[in-house]
């Protein structure tokens, strides 16, 4: 294990980091607010870079993909522990495990929180916190492999375990250009949504704000019915839109500007994301009709939750958890599948869905026709038996951590919905379950420990889980391995 | 497809179960009853399998392992067909798809009832609905081969469609007689519990209905509480005991017994079905120690409930629904673990969580180290690329179906608790469930169609998936593949 090259990279992140606390100290500025709490922030985090950059100043060798992983898992923790600062000096969140988790929750594109209340807190924090998932959204690390100078080796080593999904070939050799595309793409929709948003009657702060939600698909509001409090049908179109389109892959937005063709848009996991999405649209807008004035209006709503749990947004316009079984049933398992690889959103992905689907077949085929070639392909390629194997394990570890912290958090005594659905919530992103933690309810009836179950939960799901785990490995801590 | 070796099996079944059907008669005889439910349907699979005997009469060519799946399948549905005729002569369960999911829950060895009180049921059809467990634990096509002649290659595929588990290799090659000793060991063990239940003041009708709930791990009961209703400590003890028995791989017990040496007791998966009963026994004990007077007691309660539901036996001595959440979370977990492979139990079987804990921790170490090679073994034996796949794949298939199950379910409105522990405890092959499902709930509240659901998850978890779905499969059906 090179320590120092390690150091390095944690020091670059805080560094950026202490920039990325200018923006919500302008806000608190703006608004009259007190400024210490960002300033404070940033000098910890400057001196800690400090620290760090000293200890890696002269580093050699190269990153092996387990420093690769331990680097990635370490920069997420690190701007957290910093992150959750102002929370705490600001009074918004005094105890400093639940501003640790609602900052992981922000990074990690959850947007689960512990606040009762958003309203009565002070309009720099809140700036921060919804920045927070605009800066997660893409990836602290993509942001800083695209603006500064690293050589594309180490690049590769992170990117494989920041980058989420399981396909990731196309865009390797030219990698920091094709982040630098990435987040211009990123950053032009988010723009789009802002200036949209300002036009159906938000303040710059809400529409800002919403943007940044939407944009991470993280789901942290500045009102206390989230979008619901704007009550607008336009706005709640703009963001349903925004969130399903912030769920694609963007590598297909990328090859469709750099190859000035729609050709891309063949791919099977869009249209699959896209039948799952008017399918649980119309059945949930049936399932709910009774709940509403007409069946467009059931639409509305229905569009507007479903486009915010498959891409692990979370934002809500209604109660969800008082709609009937069914619409709830379908919210969970939107929950577990998530949106599209190579997007800002979470869970377990529907490329590996389509991967694992096909998997399957192949393989009761093999069992009826032993005799019989049954090849896998995504989009016309053939995948590797590596790939589908890691595919399979990626589902079954999703499980296990699903059910061992289910257990882990059952030992707090609520009922079984609620601690369940607060496991999926975090795992896969989302923000709000059902029950106790539904679209009215928050996370602040677990414990310390249990928040900081569930916080490992965020990073493990944002991570995609085998980047976290690396940490836990024996050897991979070893000098020389 | 070759429909007339698949006649020729079926009629075989459905004379065996006329066959069968005598017990019941003889019961019905002794308690005074009618005896034309029993008669009826006596003549009526007589009628069924001269039919198919007819048609089957001049079968030619050999058993495709696609002839094999299509058959077992087959065959559990035709005997549950008929089997269910008692329970709707009698006038016991008079609608047929209510007696149907009651007869396939027997066969499945799942115990999951529709009767909200047994006591009022006649002693015979009492019986043949205790009786299908024990038929159904060993399987019935495991039955037919042990006592009819047919070629050992036709039997290889209907075995490999039947036994449970992901590892039936060493069993293979004399298969009929060691069919034969696993039914003498079976029959045995049966024979041990009921004289101990009877020592321990159980008449005899008790004492054989609870051994046939026991040796298959069913879990139909005679008494409206279970087995609470004996409360008696050396009766909880004498189930408890033998479900965990019962839920050990037979081929251990045949191995021992063969060798006459207890090497074969090394095996990992044995170790871990152990530890984890005695580890949830414990904790449960702990969590629910104030609802009872004292540790011992909580610990009586707590073995026979964890012995009932990892063994996916399903008895109870009390309604764990009212425990707190540890305890019910945990006993969902044991439902999804089940029993061990090659036993009367269902669930995932714990071989296949060894199998792929280890292949995980090898898909983590070469991310690590790409260069390194990890292989998976188990006892010693190195576990095939194509093995660990297909333990992966049935992991997540058994997830698919449980979620998609429990989405068709919603539908019908019940608090999702009762709706997922009504499918996982229907495909693990358990009984009761949570929340409406409980130990002193019943399936009767769902409706007909979900009947049918519950009643194919039985099947799927019993045949374990793979057979059933070939049933579905194009290309299954064509005369010539």
């Amino acid at each position: 294990m090179n320590y120092r090259i390690i150091s390095s990279i944690l020091s670059r992140i805080l560094a950026i980091e202490a920039g990325l606390l200018l923006a919500p100290t302008a806000v608190a500025a703006v608004y009259g607010e007190s400024l210490s709490p960002f300033l404070w922030t940033i000098l910890i985090s400057l001196l800690a870079a400090a620290v760090l950059y000293l200890i890696g100043r002269k580093h050699t060798g190269t990153l092996h993909p387990r420093e690769g992983f331990v680097s990635v898992t370490l920069s997420w923790l690190v701007i957290s522990l910093v992150g959750a600062l102002p929370f705490v000096y600001s009074g918004a969140i005094p105890n400093y495990i639940s501003a640790l988790f609602e900052i992981i929750s922000g990074f990690t594109t959850t947007g689960a929180s512990v606040l009762p209340e958003v309203e009565v807190v002070p309009k720099g924090v809140l700036f921060w916190r919804s920045f927070s998932h605009f800066v997660g959204g893409m990836g602290v690390l993509v942001f800083m492999m695209a603006i500064l100078p690293t050589d594309d080796e180490h690049s590769m080593h992170l990117l494989r375990a920041e980058v989420p999904g399981p396909v990731k070939g196309k865009l390797m050799p030219k990698m920091r250009s094709t982040a630098r595309a990435l987040y211009i793409i990123y950053l032009c929709m988010t723009v789009v949504e802002v200036v949209l948003l300002m036009c159906g009657g938000l303040g710059w702060f809400d529409a800002l704000t919403t943007a940044f939600g939407t944009a991470g698909t993280g789901g942290f509001g500045v009102r206390n019915a989230s979008i619901g409090a704007y009550s607008s049908a336009y706005v709640d179109v703009v963001v349903g839109v925004f969130m399903v389109l912030f769920g694609v892959n963007f590598n297909l937005y990328y090859l469709i500007l750099m190859k000035r063709s729609l050709k891309s848009l063949k791919s099977q996991e869009l249209w699959v994301y896209l039948a799952v999405i008017a399918g649980a649209t119309v059945t949930i807008a049936l399932n709910i009709a009774h709940l509403y004035s007409g069946f467009v209006e059931s639409l509305r709503y229905s569009f507007f939750q479903v486009s915010s749990i498959i891409t692990t947004t979370g934002f809500a316009t209604a109660d969800f958890n008082l709609w009937p079984s069914y619409s709830r049933a379908l919210l969970v398992l939107l929950m577990l599948l998530g949106a599209c690889a190579g997007s800002t959103g979470g869970g377990t992905k529907v490329a590996r869905l389509v991967i694992v689907g096909k998997a399957i077949w192949a393989e009761i085929r093999k069992l009826l026709f032993p005799r019989s070639v049954s090849r896998v392909t995504l989009d016309g390629e053939r995948l590797e038996a590596d790939a589908i194997r890691n595919t399979m394990v990626y589902y079954i570890l999703y499980t296990f951590f699903a059910l061992g912290a289910f257990l882990l958090l059952s030992t707090e005594g609520y009922d079984l919905e609620t601690t369940f659905t607060s496991v999926i919530s975090c795992l896969s992103n989302i923000g709000p379950g059902l029950s106790l933690v539904g679209p009215t309810g928050n996370f602040s009836i677990w414990s310390g420990p249990a928040k900081l179950i569930l916080s490992l939960c965020m990073l493990l799901g944002r991570l995609e889980i085998f980047p976290v785990l690396t940490l836990f490995a024996s050897g991979v801590w070893r000098r020389k391995a």
